[in-house]
């Protein structure tokens, strides 16, 4: 073979291993990025707006470059929120696909928005400004879900339901005390979601490679534009910290899926029809091809299923970043997917919630026929204590005598435990307390939040036919 | 086989059975509730405060009753401190462990105190009390090493190092840099702790097994009593927080472990005698039986793997009560041993790291010796730029001819990087600020719970030899 | 301050760091050791006879040597057996504690049995003999449930249940199909078990720290007398398969747990009140303290639940692992924790249901009441076919009809499905043979592992009051 | 509202429910069952085969209507192949897509080839038929990694490389010993996809919805019309070892992901400048835009991170399955992404990695300058041993004089360790003979395979353009 023949072959061979070495690190990039378009163009946004106002001799462009550059960010924005912007496997990220877009119709203008800026305090913004506004979505979707459930709680407050331990009838309860619990979980998890936030709320721009840049960029300046509270302030933690942040928001919504999954048991337990204490609202059922009889809770199934992914998200990101090196590291890369992924399946599932709850049905002639008389036992010893005999003789007494028990009344059992959020006392104003504030405290982020996007941006915002963050 | 000798194989069949299923159900209980024996006398005595001030009818026993009971429960406490007290498999647990002695010393009014309360509500409020102390000594330690860090990044802020990306030489960084991009990613992990312990910050006592009692407890009291910031209202809910809280605390157990085992990480490389950026100091090395000249970073590489114990710990947790039916359900004992092992393991690795990092040694020599001329490449396209190429020329220009570039100066180098967080502009202000903020914080909590202890058991506390929380 | 003072003072605190070093490292060696002093044992006495046959210019020791070394041997590992050997922390571990007596007794001889030897390879090796055992334990435990299980599908082989979906009445079934199943899904996992068992059975010994000896060390009889069917080739390779080795172990034990879990969530369900289909035996409840009524299936619940904590253990076995750079680290002590418990509780599992089985109580009655005549619906509408009518139409026709619908029976019902495996031809000729294959080769393997040990160490093996592996 | 307002828009709610229900319950499924388009059907052309031969009486259609199907069922699988096969979201699952098809084409007929089968027992068959396509190919793909990995050896079987432990310089190895650790690793992960592969090799068909059919079908046809080597025998059991098959799949992809990420880590540190041991070839390595002299190791980055997500994959898969009730569940749903996306990372990574080891390059004199005198310290005190120092002794003279430590020569180090699998004696014969059994068993099975395709739907296979399973 001629050496030019050799050389021609060599040149192919390393090109197709070049392709398909792109092909193996881009992965699933171009898809998963299209997430991220309007978080890149805010982000760019910003750093356009500094690097505009820089000392004259540094400054790469000033306020008219700044506006051509607004104005295309802008219409890409838009666009990509109406499908009409992709990002290809030669793009690589949505960084270079954005960039391309700039160039192509601003020319060098289009590349010096990259001045002082790396795709790596990029990503990191991208991914502070997205995790932003799906932490407020989480907050208000949760609030939702815990507002449905004390909606059902004040339905079922007065409804006697058996309490159970291990499963087993237990004591005596009611359908408002335990809808209740399970809005009183969210909330609790509403707290883990807001302490993301606040992990989430310092700007990571400015920090380049993780190096910082040999040009007096305005961290505060960006950081405040973007409406953080604060710079991540030293510029290696800004990269490292990648992973750490999604970690924490992960792991709010495993707590979050958690607690629906254990919702989810018990709906599918309690409307069984060998209890029939509820009814799944129509639709929200799916037959079966063969069994005409069949109304199956797959809704509920998923839910339990899904808890699970979400908590493998979680570990799939703290395991990603667990033990690596310092710096910057492709690795970072395989912490998005998951990211998004667990995101997706918790806004899901509590979306699909609230419509399921309110359409519940209270059975509460299969409720009260729950209460067999072992239910009354433990009280049944209570009173012959208060009669005089020692507790331990009482409750052998009861124990040996089990099949002449008689059931009770449960409406006077449950009235009998009135202290503090006890069945017998139903009262939601803690709860609805706890519910306005993070309502409030949501909707004063997001109002926040969309300032921030139209005054950087000038546009409208949310954007229309967005699903609003809150 | 005659009837009675039947009877008597069967009795002995199923005493078998009782005995084994007894060993399974008890599991490592007696071992590990050894743990919470401080904090059940803490929480039966804030019970026995309250019942002995219900009204007087229905109260199991007054003043003299209580005071009975708060002395030995100080005597139990203060004799579990010194190893003076064992838990039997036959006590199964810590709580019946104390009714036992409490019992053999003062007879019925020892199983008094268990009116209006059962094993569901006590466990849970152990666990709080034990996680209360936990966290404070985590945000304490965790403190400690981002001390230790700041200190050895004032120590390296002059001290240039090259900084990596994909662990490779990219750009010039300094130790202050680094070892302050750490001690930045412990503040954020303390952020998650005081989460984790705002979650705890709640007293469940009362909720009796989920469903309340129908005696008129004083929730309010008791949480109050224990230092609360309130009860958890809903019964049936303060049991079934059992671990979600566990989940949220040994979810920021992992990210501190994460932060420790990529600062390990880096550790084992930077000390390799390829590099020798840093030395060990004396005493944190492991030698070899056969190979003299060994210095093995076992401490390090230990923090690394266990940060992987840890984090599956946090799993094991997690996925012990997805799905979970709602209510107690025993599987929830299994979420104990994993918490306990995730907190020792966390603190452990805490506690060993300051004295290594005090004694770390910074050769500046080698670090020095890492500028290799490549590190400088970006440095000299940025400088053909300031002399008038376009970046795209000047950046293949010096590709092509990487072979002659000449390393630059290091310390210009740092020096021409001066933003906020940039390695040529070393300041510990925010850090400072931060780690003050954390460490006042935990000692005013810690200053209120050993207040808490004085008062309901008039106990001097912390316990003699006891390490602090703080 | 003197010199010396200093001097002094310095050596203090090395020495203090020295000691929380050393406890640091060690972490829960001593105790988790213990489970290897036999194997230790084993192993060293299989290199003491290779070396003792090493050319005379290079052996330690001849005859008499390898003699005196296995006496000791054989005397240790009965000591261990019974209670009478400890691990000290100064120790570290069971190899320098076993050293420690061997010295103790035979001076010099106790040290040259190290020769050509590392504490890699024998820890390794330690570990694969301890996991033989504990494999052909598994083995057997997991074919004793399946035993039961078909013990109690024969039982039930006649008794119709209604079989689910989405846990859903669904269509007839039977409590042999449902018994016979959860047989079936442990026979899949001893074909798991047993490749773990394959994966395990090569011999590290000889590979010194991982890079071989300078030694003509005979790798090949070491093998041979340890019963392993070859050496593990590559000398690197044997220090590197630990993790491997122990997670292969781990992920089958959790595919046992896992079939255990849904096994014993459906024995919670159907021994509900609401369902009562079965009984727990006497002594397999769990009463409570203030309910007389109650029956908790606990056993059940923690099966459950440490389902999820063995997953736990593979997951951190693994992840330990995972991006370990090459040769020995010390990461890999954190192995050993998760891999014992995980043992621990997968047998611990198996052996409690055994006779939670032969006692379960088939209550004919409740599975038959549980057929409502919605079970019969998919079976109405291929009646109407069989008439003539078109599926969809029938199926339409009995949905709109539902109320009306007729119970059928059961025992016809099931005598119509009688195709392979199905309910309705309860046949467990199939399991049979599958359970006596198992059952066979791993008493095979036992046999000749006991043959092994005695051969070498001249003891009676299974030693006294040992649970035999199979 | 009037009374037909009301019922209108009570219908325009349920339809929005429904329309949101449907999405929520299909999910990704009609992306992700695109791959089982050619396995839906091969199945559903053996039970089309089976169902034409069952008794004239209770048989749907004949040998006329199994040859349309057929023809069908070709011609669908082929435009899947070719991308022209669209499952919609309307259709739900790839079974309800190839039934539309198959009825438009077809009328009645498409609809009866669901005569005495259910999508339980369809998706388990189809699953297993694809899982069998990819554990071949896994088998061949990580064979192709070990045979590079022993060309490697191979190459480099005489070049020596300092041995490590704990990363540390320890002792003289080889780059043969090396690489062969890793061949050998693989192997043993071979034997994981084989055990694998034994459990998935049985027919779930003819199990319906797990409780069979009243129809004489003959399930031991299809199973080996299908080419299983028996039908999975228990009709319920072949619903619920979902999961159970596809967590072993995963689990044996997670060990080949391990080895793969310990290779990579050693790859990335043994490539440093710091080390110069190999360099990657070209291609491999991935620029930055800023810094002219990088050559980034993305591709053994993303591997070390993907072994990560594997392992999550397969937690989420096992823990989906953990604690389900019996019988089918739509939680099982959830498998299918964890297993397809496990099953596509881990053939990813083992594609790419067959030309990075062919053409990396072996630096001898970088690895020759490892070799410090430190390396030779052990030696040193064997020869003063052997020169009759006792070992104490030596050990402390040598490390008191490491100083003076003279480096010895690599080759005659090497040549000393001359054993079975040490670097001295480099010969591959058991490592050949190992990756030729399972080149001919993949080879062998997939010859079988094809046959199968071939014989049942009468189409070349593989077909045109599709990457072979071996």
């Amino acid at each position: 073979m001629s050496t030019r023949k050799q050389a021609t072959l060599r040149e192919t061979t390393v090109g197709r291993v070049r392709s398909e070495v792109l092909a193996f690190t881009v992965g699933d990039d171009p898809r998963l990025d299209l997430a991220l378009v309007a978080a890149d163009c805010l982000g760019s946004a910003a750093h356009a707006t500094m690097l505009s106002r820089l000392p004259a001799r540094v400054r790469p462009f000033g306020v008219s470059g700044r506006r051509a550059l607004i104005r295309e960010l802008r219409r890409i924005m838009v666009a990509a929120r109406e499908g009409r912007f992709t990002i290809t496997a030669a793009d690589q990220d949505v960084h270079l696909a954005v960039e391309r877009e700039l160039t192509q119709r601003l020319g060098v203008l289009g590349k010096q928005i990259h001045t002082a800026r790396s795709r790596n305090d990029q990503i990191a913004v991208d991914l502070r400004l997205l995790a932003r506004e799906q932490l407020l979505g989480l907050v208000a979707d949760t609030g939702r879900v815990a507002a449905a459930l004390l909606a059902l709680a004040r339905r079922g407050r007065r409804v006697p339901m058996v309490g159970r331990t291990h499963l087993q009838p237990a004591m005596t309860s009611s359908v408002g005390l335990w809808a209740a619990a399970y809005a009183e979980s969210l909330f609790d998890d509403i707290t883990l979601l807001r302490a993301a936030y606040a992990l989430n709320d310092a700007c990571p721009l400015g920090a380049a490679a993780g190096y910082g840049v040999p040009w007096p960029v305005d961290r505060s300046l960006t950081a405040r534009l973007l409406g953080f509270r604060r710079p991540v302030h030293n510029v290696l933690h800004a990269i490292q910290a990648r992973g750490k942040v999604e970690g924490a928001i992960l792991a709010a919504c495993a707590q979050v899926m958690v607690s629906l999954s254990r919702l989810a048991q018990d709906l599918m337990i309690f409307t069984l029809p060998e209890f029939g204490y509820f009814s799944l609202p129509e639709g929200f059922g799916t037959g079966s091809s063969i069994m005409p009889q069949k109304y199956n809770p797959d809704v509920l199934e998923l839910i339990r299923a899904r808890a699970a992914r979400v908590l493998a998200c979680e570990l799939a990101v703290m395991e990603v970043v667990r033990g690596l090196p310092g710096g910057y590291n492709r690795d970072l890369q395989e912490t998005k997917g998951p990211l998004l992924e667990g995101l997706a399946i918790t806004r899901g599932c509590l979306r699909i919630l609230p419509p399921l709850l309110a359409g519940l049905k209270i059975n509460r002639r299969a409720l009260l026929a729950g209460f067999t008389p072992g239910v009354f036992a433990a009280e049944r010893v209570l009173e012959l204590v208060a009669g005089g005999r020692p507790f331990r003789e009482a409750y052998q007494y009861v124990k040996a005598h089990l099949r002449e028990l008689q059931a009770g009344d449960p409406y006077r059992s449950l009235a009998a435990k009135r202290h503090l959020g006890a069945p017998g006392r139903p009262e939601f104003k803690v709860a609805r307390r706890r519910l306005e504030a993070s309502r409030r405290w949501a909707q004063r982020q997001w109002a926040a939040h969309c300032a921030v996007v139209r005054r950087l941006l000038g546009v409208r915002y949310p954007l229309r036919g967005m699903r609003e963050g809150v």
